[in-house]
């Protein structure tokens, strides 16, 4: 139980989530969401004037190239993290053990005490063309991420977007059975200003105007003829292409244009790339809050089983419902 | 001749820029260049807070959607003109109309008098999903670019790049037969500070670490075996793609990288969409500056045969000569 008098609610709360009379989401919504948009606030501005993207002369533990950008986001994420008394614990792509934040579970109820696993900087590839580039942050109820069942215990994510201006997707769905809430923020450098952009997004029903696809590791259909099947079949039925590379400004054009398709299949020359915990996961849940579906590479929803390690990794297909049982339907059989 | 004293160089100018002789050079580092930077900062800052991308309520000249940033955009840049006198005459893709901005023909010399012909925010599609998008300018020396040759005539190109930081791509080159130069700048929201990134911005030779792609129009390739035909074997060598969908960062990102092919072709079906004298012609002289070959539908050099009007389009392949050779040879045989 807090000793503390309960926070306001920020004023940009949609009202699903304001009207909420659930102790974690008021939790959520009055202290670690404030605090987690504050940090990408200061990424974003900090990415305003890094014109000299470089190496920082390290690699992460997964054997990536570790960017100063890299460091700096990292650095903000764990600066708020420190300054929210209900984060318990942390990992992130950059420094992936579990570690603690506060000790707080004597104080606290575990309805309103939090894990964080993050993913600081992602799109490393295309930040120095100068390409937007985004985070993304998986919020689980409790002490752990790990031995979790994303479904149920991850009950948020946050993606800050870096691009032309710097905006947020927030996901939330405290129950599984729920349908969840997926909303879009707009912010601004200093972060004193944050605005409700979209209150409600969500992909649309077919029929669709245009129709898109985004199909990363293209270089896997050399070796896949199912992927190189369905990507003719793309441009048969004349989707359009796009693919930036970067997971987070590729989820959020789906978001944006209410369809899409993303596809990174595992192959067996080709093998799984994206962090479940920092990446799949997060992704997942914004996902299926926007009405759409996720499933990892054997067509398996992607939030049903959790990971026991910080770094275990898997392909994944997701967008619009109808068009994600087309590629499973391809891709799988 | 111009009866005011010449301006400084601005201090971000590289050398091979600040050290020429050239009266046009001059009178374009010291006055044009200054300008027309600031209004991409302007452009930049005023992104960073348009968290509503929606139309306009009307549609430029070529039925395009016209967004509120557009105008903005346009906005920006056609106040940098009247401040520059220099600038004789300037059309642009939302008002494609020669009109005349000073009346200078009388006291300047035509070696220091510019026409400037500009698409001031490129990426409609993509702007709504906060993806990197562009500004893109063409400089052409003299009282017009209409009836002239490009290769010879437009001696300036300036690309605007809004991503998670605002840059810009400058390439220059007085004399065809000269090698010219690319240089990029990284600017500030303010406009207050202009910092020499990349003095010289080459292309990469074979052999190459990795090598990318950008298919355009991708849908042709339902109805051009040739373009199916290139698509499969860029998947079958293990090309890495990269599209984004908006000329200027598609191009930045080959810049950047070093390599790189971006292929926008015209077939019986899928008109030419790309206008000549806003996009192909800038982008055709960034690539040449930067080391890089970039032709049109037919093979041929784009910046050989310039323009009548301002509504002319056209094709384009472009990227590293090696490889730019070889997707003509697959598609025009």
């Amino acid at each position: 139980m807090s000793s503390q008098p309960p926070l306001p609610l920020p004023p940009w709360l949609p009202p699903q989530l304001s009207q909420s009379q659930s102790p974690t989401l008021h939790a959520l919504s009055s202290s670690l969401l404030p605090h987690l948009l504050a940090a990408i606030s200061q990424i974003g501005a900090s990415l305003r004037t890094s014109h000299h993207v470089a190496l920082a002369g390290s690699a992460n533990p997964f054997g990536d190239d570790q960017l100063n950008v890299d460091v700096a986001a990292e650095n903000a994420v764990r600066a708020a993290l420190a300054k929210c008394p209900l984060v318990v614990a942390a990992s992130s792509e950059e420094d992936p053990e579990e570690k603690q934040v506060h000790q707080t579970a004597d104080v606290t109820s575990s309805d309103e005490r939090f894990s964080v696993a993050f993913d600081p900087l992602d799109g490393s590839s295309i930040i120095g063309a100068n390409w937007s580039v985004g985070t993304i942050l998986g919020i689980w109820k409790g002490d752990t991420a790990l031995g979790k069942t994303p479904s149920k215990d991850q009950i948020c994510s946050v993606l800050g977007v870096y691009g032309p201006r710097t905006t947020a997707i927030v996901a939330v769905r405290e129950n599984p059975q729920d349908a969840g809430l997926c909303f879009e923020l707009g912010l601004d450098d200093s972060g004193s200003s944050i605005e409700l952009v979209r209150p409600d997004v969500k992909l649309s029903s077919p029929p669709y105007k245009t129709r898109y696809f985004a199909p990363a590791n293209l270089r896997a259909a050399a070796e896949s003829p199912a992927y190189a099947s369905l990507i003719a079949s793309f441009i048969k039925e004349k989707y359009t292409l796009r693919y930036s590379g970067g997971l987070v400004p590729d989820l959020g054009h789906i978001l944006t244009k209410g369809h899409g398709v993303y596809i990174s299949p595992v192959t067996q020359t080709s093998k799984a790339k994206l962090r479940k915990l920092y990446e799949l996961f997060p992704v997942g849940l914004v996902v299926e809050c926007a009405g759409g579906k996720a499933v990892d590479e054997d067509g398996r929803d992607v939030l049903e089983k959790g990971v026991e390690g910080c770094d275990e990794r898997g392909g994944i297909i997701f967008g619009n419902t109808d068009e994600v049982e087309k590629v499973v339907k391809v891709l799988l059989g």
